[in-house]
Formats: structure tokens, C-alpha cells, sequence
């Protein structure tokens, strides 16, 4: 058994407990990074890649930004369609804010590549993690590395470690509330070295369901189709989803749908999910560990930084004594964003995909919101202003 | 039997109807407004009482708006309550306009009032009212006045007769779709002299469900809550309805509920419903005949009047021989505008309610989305363009 001592001790390397990591770092605070998995894997998990300015803002102040300025996107638009009808959400002009187009795996890689150079210590392949004592003073992670059993002591434990992790498990069931809601269906996935059918994004819904038109770059698409919950991934040939997006995005993008070989696919149930309380003692929940919303929008990377703004802001304050209010008053603010960002993803949702159980009534109210959207400034600046993230 | 002859024949003497006939005896357009129920039926029917632009305009141009101005309630906002948090829609600020609160059983009496001096015919307890070959270029209605049997013959038949009359019957089930969505609950109403608790209307969420604090004269309130599907009137007292309203209004509105005996009272269901088409042969369809929304933002009369604008207009059109080109547009004109306030109608009232299949996720959507609200300007215009009224 070998005893370690931090002061916060971060559970999860994915971008919230990165992006926390250095945050914390670069204002003195001492912590950890607890990894489950390889590096490699941590490194080549294909995840979100539409950054608000809450998410770029941290990676301006962290002064690790680079590569993300250069090979970033900047998109000041987004397109919401419906059969023929195309309405562009011109966000640059409606919110005087944009969006970049930057793979999560790239932010996630430029924050590792970034960690020994500035003393951020993270521990991969950590097994058998476990949080103990964390409603006392003296609370501690164990785990085992290198075949070897550690103890990190701690003052307090960020949960970063997504939705399976240990960290929100080990609050006890009666202290909290879940929040949850399944969607009837997942989304088909496919990421190809092929460029984009359109310089911006392009939600699709139509009486064949939801399809998404994205890219990580100039170079690499990112499609999505609506699939019936409980599809396999084996019914898809590589050429059957192309058939199908072609036939959704061909008479509406602009450069059209470029075959190419899958460098992955994958299909992806949707939930939006929250859990109430975001703090028990010493420890305190961020991210995935706290909250799922449904991919639709963009939000869940996003949320995930607001809240380790919170948080970092919080520990700061602890450390420098300037008082226990923002630790205090970090559950409350991180909510108030989250439950915001989730009625936005769900209502998104809703509006641009098929439902099983949908009536004709019901096909025609989603046809009539897009129509309305259409021709409302003042509804082009709400979708736009979600889309941009609500101010923190 | 005894035969007459009109350019157009219009059944049914609620706003709807009473508005067209105005539009067009103010052009010269020969037409007869027939109605089954008694004068005194109709005069005393309690309906909606929120005036849009598009309403307002017609009693303008009509000059008929004496009572109008001098009693009408210019409301300048309205309110969206949940528990203790109230938002209130600046609807001047926001859009520039307003809405007359003026009871549409006054608009009727007016309207009525002033049909002999301007050569309007209502022939009051029409009975056994058919419509005859509306697809061709000789329609007619048939018909029972006074025990006697009467035929009108005219060019277009302007099917104003509400939900329950003949007019959409009397096309063909082949070449139309209705579109149906039924809620969960009613509106049970109490109409009484007493002062109004506050000095706007406010439409309250919460545990219990809906609740509508409205009037109709600064010496008149309009209350209703919202009730199960199936609820029996003879469950509830008036006191038991008044207990109800002071638990729901008096922590939250200026001046607290006055009691007082009711002057009606009655439980309504709530619909959405739409038929398409509008037209068939020489018949067109407008107001309840044609489409319903849930009295959740005040659209049902406001919908009315936009019909009876577009369809005066075309009417007026054919008969100055400007074209068909508005008759053939009418359909297409009024849809537009229906679909979205079915939209806007139909959204209100999930947010404001409670539903029997609600789960904690979907409530708090709605408490989120009125805190979303609370602190959105493009938000909170959003909901007032629909509320005055989305343009002609």
C-alpha cells in the first residue's frame, strides 16, 4: 500500500476533469488525475465536437489554445431542415457570438499532451477505484496501479468520471433525486476522412427521422441518422448508410454527400438525465457524472466546462481564503445552466426527430415550429442564443 | 317554399360570421347571415375575451369600435406563473403592441346590434339548415324559417358554424385530413361580478396544475382551473371553486381573489384540431369550422377574424372582378397563419399544465423553460409576437 497526499483529487481524465485539472494548476492548486483507462483509449474516443465559448474561454485562459485556433472551425451558422424547408440560424449575427468546430478527442489530446509540462499529474489505468470518507474531512480515493494499491488523501474529490463512474454512486441514494427521460430511439454514426456536404452544420428531420450533417474538419464529416432504439450496428453496411444520407442531404447541402471508408462507426442511445445533488461532503460531481442531455445541440462537452468553471472558481476561492461561498454555491449555479441546457437539447430533440408514437397532429406541429422559426427574428435569436450557450 | 337569392350565404351568426357579413355589406357585397339558435341564445353566450390587432382592425374599419374603445381593457402585458415565480410578457415593450380585453359576447351584441342599419339579414332560428351542389357554380342552402321552407340560392356558401354545424360535413371525407389532438383535461369556468385579483391576466402552473386569472371588465373576473378529463360540474361548489382560486392567486396577484356569486359557470375540454381543406367547390370554410385550438392564449376568436379578413378580401375581389386569385389563394393564406397558432396554442398548454402521465423530468422542462424565459429577451418577445398576434 503506498499513501498519497493532494489537495483535490480528480476522477476522470475526459475533458471535464482535464480541463479542472489545469485550472486548478495554474492557480497552485495541487491535485491528481485518476484515469481508468489507457491513455490511448482515452485519447481515441470519438466524442463531441461543437465548442461554446464557455469551452474555448478556457482553453484561451489555460494558454492552450494553439492548435485549436488553427485548426479550429469557426462557424457562425447552423441550418435546421425539414423535407425541403432550410432555415440557416445565422448565430454570428443574431448573438454576436460563434461556435468552433474542434473534435473533443483533439481539445482531450492537446490537455494530456499539456499535463507533464505543467505538473499535472494524471494516473491512467487506475483500477478498482474507490471514494471513501467523503462526508468527513479526511476523505480518500484507493485504487490500483501498476498492480500496486494506493491511498490518495485528499481534501476534496472532483467526480469527472462520467455516467458509469464511482463518484456519483457513492452518494447515497436517499440524499439525492434522478431526473431522467429516454428517447425511443439512438443515433448512427460514422466518421469518414471525406470533406464535409456543407460548410455548416445541418440538423435534418423528415418523415424519415433525424439525420445530422457535421464535420471535425475540412477533411473529416461526421453523419448521424436516426435509428430505431435497439438497432444493431450489424444491419448497417458502410454503403447502406451512405445510401441514406445521400438521399437526405443531397438536395440540400451544397457540396453533397463524398463517399469514403468509416474510421468508425457507432450507434449511441439518447437520455437526458440529471442528478440532484451535485455535492455530497467533500465531494462534488462535474460533467457526465452529473447530467446526460441527448447530443442534439451540442451541449453535453459544454456543460460539462460551465461546471468546471464553477468548480475550479470554487476550490480557488477555498485555497486563496477567500471564503467557502462559491463551494456553497456551486450546486446551485452549475443547476441553473444545466437544467437550461437540458429542456434546450430535449426541446431540440423533439423537434427534429421522428417519434414512434407521433400522430399527424403532432408531425405537423414540428412542420409549423420550423415554418414559425422560419420567420421570427426574435425565435431565431433564442435557438441561437441556446445554441451559442447561455451566459454563465 | 320560398326562394331567395344572395351573393354569399353565410351560416352561422358568431364572430365569425357577423364579421364577414360586415366586411362584405361595407363593399357592397350582397349576402344573408343564417343562424339556428335564437337571437337571445347567441347574445348571451360567454366565450373568449382577449382581442388581437387582427380583431381589433376589423371593428376598426368597420366603425363599429364605440363600445369597443370606450370599454375595452387595453392590456399592455400578460403573466406566466409556476409556484412563486411569476415572468410578465411586456407585450408593448416587447412588440409594440397590445390587446383589448373586450368580451366576445359584447363584440357579438355590437355586431348584431348593427346589422339592420347596415342592411345585414341574420335570419335568427333557421332550422334544418343543408347545403346543396357547393360543387358547382349554383350552390344553395335549404333551410326551415318560421315553420315555412326556405331556399337560398347564391354564388358562394361561407361556412361560419363552428365546430358542430354542417358546413365541413358537407365535404367530402375523400378529399379532406383532420388533424386531432385531445389533452388530458378540461377548464372548469366561473364568470362573476367582482373585481379582477390582478390588473393583467396570469396564467399559473404548478403542482396542482393550471390556473387563469382573467377578466372581462374592471367589475368582472373570469377564472378557470384546470380539471380531469371526465370531471363532473356537480363536484364542485362555488365555494369549493373560490377556495381553490385564493389558494392558487392570492399569494401572487395585486389585490387577491374577491368572492362573488357566479354569473355562469361550466367545464370545457380542451382540442386541437384542424380540418384541411378550407375550400370545396363554392364553400369556404372559416373560424371553429374549420379549425379549434385550447383557449391557452386566447387564439380562437383572434383565428376567426384572420379568416373572415382573408376571405372578405377575396370575396371582395371576385366581385369587383379583380381576379380569383384570392379565392384561390384563401386556403393557403389562412393555413399559414393556423398552423401556427395551433403551434403557439398547443405549446402554451404544455407548458402551463399538468398532465396525468407527467414524469419529474417533464416538470421540471417546464419549470426550466419558464426560468429560460424569465431572463430571455428574444425569449420573452418570441411568446409576445404570438400572443398579440403573429402578422396578416
Amino acid at each position: 500500500m503506498t499513501t498519497h497526499r493532494t489537495q483535490v483529487a480528480i476522477i476522470g481524465s475526459g475533458p471535464a476533469g482535464l480541463m479542472l485539472g489545469h485550472l486548478l494548476r495554474a492557480e497552485g492548486v495541487d491535485c491528481v488525475v485518476l484515469e481508468r483507462q489507457t491513455r490511448a483509449h482515452v485519447e481515441s474516443r470519438i466524442r463531441a465536437g461543437v465548442l461554446e465559448t464557455v469551452t474555448t474561454d478556457i482553453m484561451h485562459r489555460l494558454g492552450l489554445d494553439a492548435r485549436m485556433n488553427a485548426e479550429g472551425l469557426v462557424e457562425d451558422g447552423f441550418n435546421l431542415a425539414d423535407g425541403d424547408m432550410m432555415v440557416r440560424i445565422d448565430i454570428k449575427a443574431l448573438t454576436g457570438r460563434n461556435v468552433i468546430v474542434y473534435g473533443q478527442t483533439e481539445l482531450t489530446r492537446d490537455l494530456i499532451k499539456a499535463a507533464a509540462e505543467r505538473d499535472l499529474s494524471i494516473v491512467f489505468e487506475a483500477a478498482d477505484l474507490a471514494l471513501h470518507d467523503i462526508d468527513s474531512d479526511h476523505p480518500s480515493v484507493t485504487y490500483v496501479s501498476g498492480g500496486v494499491a494506493h491511498t490518495l488523501h485528499c481534501d476534496f474529490i472532483a467526480g469527472c468520471d462520467g455516467f458509469h463512474g464511482p463518484s456519483r454512486r457513492a452518494i447515497p441514494a436517499e440524499l439525492a433525486r434522478e431526473y431522467t427521460h429516454e428517447y425511443p430511439f439512438g443515433w448512427l454514426g460514422i466518421l469518414a476522412d471525406v470533406p464535409p456536404c456543407h460548410d455548416e452544420l445541418i440538423y435534418a428531420n423528415g418523415p424519415r427521422g433525424f439525420a445530422l450533417a457535421s464535420m471535425r474538419s475540412p477533411t473529416r464529416s461526421r453523419y448521424y441518422i436516426q435509428v430505431p432504439q435497439g438497432e444493431k450496428l450489424a444491419d448497417w453496411s458502410e454503403d447502406r448508410l451512405w445510401d441514406e444520407l445521400e438521399g437526405r442531404f443531397n438536395g440540400i447541402s451544397r457540396h453533397g454527400v463524398t463517399r469514403g471508408p468509416a474510421l468508425e462507426m457507432s450507434i449511441a442511445p439518447l437520455r437526458s438525465y440529471v442528478f440532484e445533488t451535485m455535492r455530497y461532503g467533500r465531494l462534488f460531481l462535474a460533467g457526465d457524472a452529473a447530467h446526460i442531455v441527448p447530443p442534439t445541440g451540442a451541449k453535453g462537452l459544454n456543460l460539462a466546462a460551465s461546471d468546471v468553471t464553477y468548480l475550479a472558481d470554487a476550490l480557488i476561492g477555498h485555497y486563496r481564503q477567500r471564503g467557502e461561498g462559491g463551494l456553497l454555491d456551486y450546486q446551485r449555479r452549475a443547476l441553473a445552466r444545466i437544467w437550461k441546457a437540458e429542456r434546450f437539447s430535449w426541446s431540440l430533440t423533439r423537434l427534429m426527430h421522428s417519434f414512434p408514437e407521433q400522430r399527424p397532429f403532432e408531425r405537423r406541429m414540428q412542420i409549423a415550429e420550423l415554418d414559425y422559426l422560419a420567420g421570427s427574428h426574435a425565435m431565431q435569436t433564442a435557438i441561437a442564443e441556446n445554441y451559442v450557450g447561455l451566459p454563465l
